[in-house]
């Protein structure tokens, strides 16, 4: 499962991140893995490795967290974050045994439908019957927040 | 999905309930049957069947309720709560495509779990590999009502 | 203050009667006394005194508790809530020293705005400068429950 | 009202921030002035203005919010912070209409208590009868969050 998130999103902090920790505390860690991706498409210069470090370490977080990257210098939208095509943070992302994405979710899902996805995903066998993401299409830069995240 | 409760246990009212409520909107009804069952196991004289009909239109349920019988008079424990050897009130039982019961759980279940067992058991071929319940002890009626619900 | 309910109403169930609860335990209960009222205007068979011990007992509710009365048997508006002119349930009442009606409110109330208004009753001196309450107009029974609570 | 608070404090963010713009909506701005306070003891590099800025904007809060000072550069405890003697963030303070400090708590404070704080300073007549704040001593930072707030 991946998780995407800014630290200064409102529905990332009060409802994606509490999710995630969720998922990562309810399910075995051998079966299904809960990694983070800050992915930052707005004010670059105030959510940097030194913020998300801070934010990290005081809301206690305890799985794996990466940090989007840029070609060049941290403007726009992330290099994952376009490839992936996501509209803004939060964005949940399951991945399959075979590594194709099976959700690929905007915004607020509930507790009930990540865990029937992860359900039925950890119940198939390892095979190649899944589609291949189609290619990813520049995504621009337009930045607003409401209660579900903050979209592109 | 067979979720039992009573209508004046606090834990049913405040967690079951809504929780099946939840997963009666969120799944497919052909592919997901939500059914509750009233199961008296104490203060019969104000749980009838008068009641459990002003309760169920108050709160507006929209799925099927059954309500648990006895030998002869209301008392004691009912037949099915004995027969499937609930403990109390709420519980939780998945009954998968062959007519066994795959989770069966007493108190509070997450919404984590609960989606993903039915994700499971949704993605399984329809066979005959699944236990058969054991045969059920009688229940000695002593109940007690505490944040998670009413144990017989 | 005075907290009416009805055993059977969402909305007491879940937002009123906890906040009475809050109220009874953060108070000093020589300062603010907190009574209930159980003021049945509907479904009345099922909703008697029995009805009302088992849900007292089950919720584990501590304050006092009164049963509003009817002339001759239960049906319709009863006496208190007519007298007092009561909209519906969960309605919540506060009294001053003088004994003199100076909150009323049908629906839900925020915790801000009943700890504001106690908060400024209580610094007041006990005189006669509130007002008496307005005389009783019959109500007619034609009860519908909603989020908010069950109106007449 | 002063509420204080540290953007990356998830006790602040998660109760103290909501609570005090539950207060500043429900309340008449000419009786009761909500303002915040950024009173940053720990991580001072990552929570400067420009990043207070970004998260007014993403948390859409209403109320004027002030940034403490230093002696000098931004390092441990600010001066009204150290003044007003406060254990850490977040904590929220009453001011009467004289000037001085009539509640201080640091952590959670229930909305019922605020309100009747509130509605009983309302309720006094302006005068000299309030004390003045005893002198502050310095504090050590030694900061460490739990889910009350971040302490000093």
């Amino acid at each position: 499962m991946l998780h995407t998130f800014q630290i200064f999103c409102p529905g990332c902090v009060q409802i994606g991140i509490p999710q995630a920790q969720r998922i990562s505390q309810e399910f075995d860690p051998d079966r299904v893995a809960v990694i983070g991706l800050h992915t930052v498409f707005e004010h670059h210069s105030v959510m940097g490795r030194d913020a998300l470090e801070v934010f990290v370490h005081e809301y206690r977080l305890r799985f794996p967290i990466g940090i989007d990257k840029y070609e060049g210098q941290p403007q726009g939208v992330p290099l994952t974050m376009r490839e992936y095509q996501m509209q803004g943070t939060p964005t949940l992302i399951l991945i399959d045994k075979n590594g194709y994405i099976r959700l690929h979710k905007f915004g607020h899902i509930s507790d009930l439908t990540v865990g029937f996805s992860i359900g039925a995903l950890l119940s198939e066998e390892a095979d190649e019957s899944a589609q291949l993401p189609q290619s990813a299409e520049p995504l621009t830069s337009n930045a607003t927040c409401d209660t579900d995240g903050c979209s592109v």
